[in-house]
């Protein structure tokens, strides 16, 4: 074995064990955000995506995305991982990136989907749906990727897309009982456990990391490093422009906000960690930051309901920093060159992705109401989820005996 | 130094690291599993694995388990690190494996065991009974290892002999009180707080991609990826496996179960994720899920009282996971090629560490029970320890002094 | 690329990506041991750290702490990174350590510092306070390194001056409100959440093997794995000194104490890791073990009030750490070769950076303090800052609704 295929499976495994460890980051921040009688059940949902989820994509979707090119549209065989790369490191790899797109979902649809329809969301979000997308920008000849389209990490293809498969399915099943009053007005539910869901904010942090860097599927690109650090200082730049904006409009540091700008200046970098300086990184940082304190009030007027700010983090912050990398680009960007065509071509994957994370979602979700039902009952929204379908609360401080 | 030394070191450091970090995987989990007023004092066990452990296996454990043999059944003098591994990385790494399987233990004698115990058995196993169990498939020249034993990263050698050593210690302390009704019947405590122990089943799915893939020390090792693939792979399908049959037995997705199947699944793929194809993998995860459901109420038959599950997930998925080796073998298994040596000797290995785990428990229990006590007082275990030993209740949201 | 580039950028990366993880521990560990109603402020912090930190370092400090030296004092220009690794992967990994000395003083002023003094304290400590402190051991030619100082990760440069600066910044605060009584007694505030600190104890105990580690900043350092073997020991004797002098004397065995003694031997360690042999590094942790339990009391007597133990841990184990290199270090030290010069420069240092950090925190406490003031009103310290400034408790086990 060469040297070079020894640390490049040392680099994609590693780099594998970073991104799938944000799973457990998804889920003490969503078990955070959302009210404590449903705690429980989002974390399972997060286990239903390294479980089924790993599944459907190891035996079915892998194929699709990264087997040989079949019409630009889809792939047909066993996954083309790239020279020197172990195909076992990229498929371990690329497991992370969709089960990533799928835990998306979770969070938007928490506290009021059954149990029972997000399993077979999953299976199909990671068996076809992220596929396809997947195939379009980054398998062997996909259509977008062949128009030259740039996304390092999946601004749009993990982000953008699982942003707005969030939202569709946010709006498929509606809002929480007592979200949004009569009278237009808003209520807002305190999140359970703020440092709960700070733990999920700094594992996805540390996560990204191999998210992005890891991306090169390469030991050996020299902007190994750079990305890297782009990726961490887009991250502070996110966090600090989200926590002024905060203080601006509601005078106080809002931790939900705070994490949520961390998140999504990373959201926002992940497409063109590799292809932007480091000023632009802080530049595409900082604007993803304000972005997400205002896209969080758009989901109010438009009467759709995401517990957790999953479409302000990935679905505005993705076509964000995927719009971004046709502006910043060192080599091939509107402002940095004054070259159109990138920043045309990743304006159109602004509109593909999103288009299709939403519009599959919406039949997805259509299709699943009639046949199984989304949504748990009116009592077992009441009661929590917790309770109902897994037996048992999150919190147990005193002491209680269960069935189980 | 060379390249190959360089990459070697890098590579398993980092995976010690891994490892290591599984120790807050199983402080969090077993925290979470418990009753609130045991939580303090599982945290603790877990911090004494990873101290007096710690410093047992270095100062005395890993000469028995990794010096040059003596006699096939023990090592004596300075570790022997394979070709090409600064010795110091190889003793991390080992110091690592040896607490895991001091970590078992905790979790299983919860509740109701003395700190003072625990402190003595962590020194024992750590210092003497790991280390000879581990010599005889791992050492240089140990007797199991020379029959052909395939064992690569311990099911058999740290989840086995863990989970039997789990069920002795728990047998001779005894059941929590109000465990086991007159009847016969089984009272079921609610786990404390769910999502810590999701939390602890993240962090240790995480640290197992070390555990495993830096099991080969060595970098070049060609199997690396597909162990990191493999260990994954049989994970999900451990966990996907034992929320359907929870789900089918129970009408309720159990988290607990759902967790300790996922790590049924890494247990019991850590011996074979070297040598077993992936659809193996798959297959050898979805039976230890299924496994670890039943397994559990085997424990409530024989009346030993097992808070987290530990026997169930180590003892039961190690077993199965060490003999499941003697079938899928990719060169060497009874299914695979027909062969029935290597089916033979994992049999062998199969009694062979249950049955060191679960008598060097019950004699250490016997003799601790009559020279320091194994248990604390009725009066403790109903107040709970964590006041009793340390001092202060594991949550105190309303504002307290303490004597410290 | 070469080679040795591409697996110093990997190992690099992943180093930072550890100690950068760290930011996570800091932000658990101190929301567990403070006050519930101060929970979500701390945390906050630490995000702090995260943004606004990594933004002065990476923006400013950076260039004083390595760039081309000014008479050995402080640098200036771009940051002058070690042949053979990518400069973005080294400042990231300063990042990593700028932020971990900041974040040292969050914990010391937690519970009654103004959030928006932190955020100017934080900015000031990163492009300022550390870098220039950073430059004289570590940077092209500066004094202390020139005089022969050692301190290989920082024992003396992050956290002896960290500690001390939380101490310097936690006497211009002031004590929170009742820990002291007019007859001079104190009150022990419980910490609010013990499996929380442990989680955050982990964290940082797993960051900080890439935190010495990687201070090689070379894969092929022929000391990496003993450092890092080193680190994991020095922990272990640190934990287990600290738990039975506690148990001595407190006949408890106090989870804050051992999760302290942990990390003081990790501090301690953290100067000599590259240069003392693996006795000599159990030697330091025991002592560093030790040393916190009484360092913790120091604290009471001088009527400062740390609720988490920065100093006791970081400025006692800093100072301890960087004065046993002079004694143990294996080709200079006083008791290993009879030598004494590198023992009176380790003692200067144990002045120089003590005092740096001392005399800046109460300098710009008392500016601040007059400009800005450095102390939320005794309403909110009594309310909880988490309400006032943040606009939500950290907890919310039953539904409310927030403003936000």
């Amino acid at each position: 074995m060469s040297s070079q295929t020894a640390l490049n499976a040392v680099w994609v495994v590693l780099a594998a064990a970073l991104v799938l460890f944000m799973e457990g980051g998804f889920s003490l921040l969503e078990a955070g955000l959302v009210r404590t009688k449903n705690a429980v059940n989002v974390t399972m949902k997060v286990f239903v995506d390294l479980t089924f989820g790993v599944l459907a994509f190891y035996l079915v979707g892998v194929h699709l995305a990264f087997g040989p090119d079949v019409a630009h549209l889809w792939g047909f065989g066993p996954a083309v991982a790239p020279a020197n790369v172990p195909q076992a490191a990229f498929v371990l790899f690329q497991i992370g990136f969709a089960i990533a797109a799928a835990s998306i979902i979770s969070g938007a649809v928490a506290e009021r989907m059954k149990f029972s329809a997000y399993v077979i969301i999953v299976i199909l979000v990671c068996a076809l749906v992220y596929p396809l997308g997947a195939h379009w920008a980054w398998g062997p000849n996909g259509w977008l990727g062949n128009l030259g389209m740039e996304d390092f990490a999946g601004s749009a293809v993990i982000h953008a897309m699982g942003g707005f498969m969030a939202l569709g399915f946010a709006k498929s099943v509606g809002p929480r009982a007592q979200r949004f009053n009569a009278d237009g007005s808003v209520n807002v539910f305190a999140p359970s456990n703020i440092p709960l869901a700070s733990a999920g904010a700094f594992i996805l942090a540390f996560g990204w990391i191999g998210f992005n860097a890891g991306s090169t599927l390469n030991a050996y690109d020299p902007r190994l490093s750079s990305v890297a650090l782009n990726t961490v200082i887009a991250a502070a730049a996110g966090g600090a422009a989200a926590v002024m904006v905060t203080m601006m409009r509601f005078k106080v540091a809002d931790p939900s906000m705070m994490m949520n700008g961390v998140l999504s200046g990373l959201v926002a970098i992940t497409a063109g960690c590799a292809f932007v300086s480091h000023w632009a990184a802080i530049v595409i940082g900082l604007v993803a930051g304000i972005l997400v304190v205002f896209a969080t009030g758009w989901l109010d007027a438009w009467k759709v309901d995401d517990p957790v700010g999953a479409f302000a983090v990935h679905g505005a912050g993705g076509v964000w920093g995927t719009f971004a990398v046709g502006l910043f680009d060192t080599t091939r960007g509107l402002f940095t060159t004054g070259h159109v065509h990138l920043a045309l071509v990743q304006l159109l994957a602004c509109v593909v992705y999103p288009l299709w994370g939403f519009l599959t979602s919406i039949v997805i979700g259509w299709v699943l109401n009639r046949v199984l039902g989304l949504r748990v009952s009116a009592e077992t929204e009441e009661e929590g989820i917790d309770v109902v379908a897994h037996g048992i609360p999150a919190y147990n401080e005193l002491e209680r005996f269960t069935d189980l």
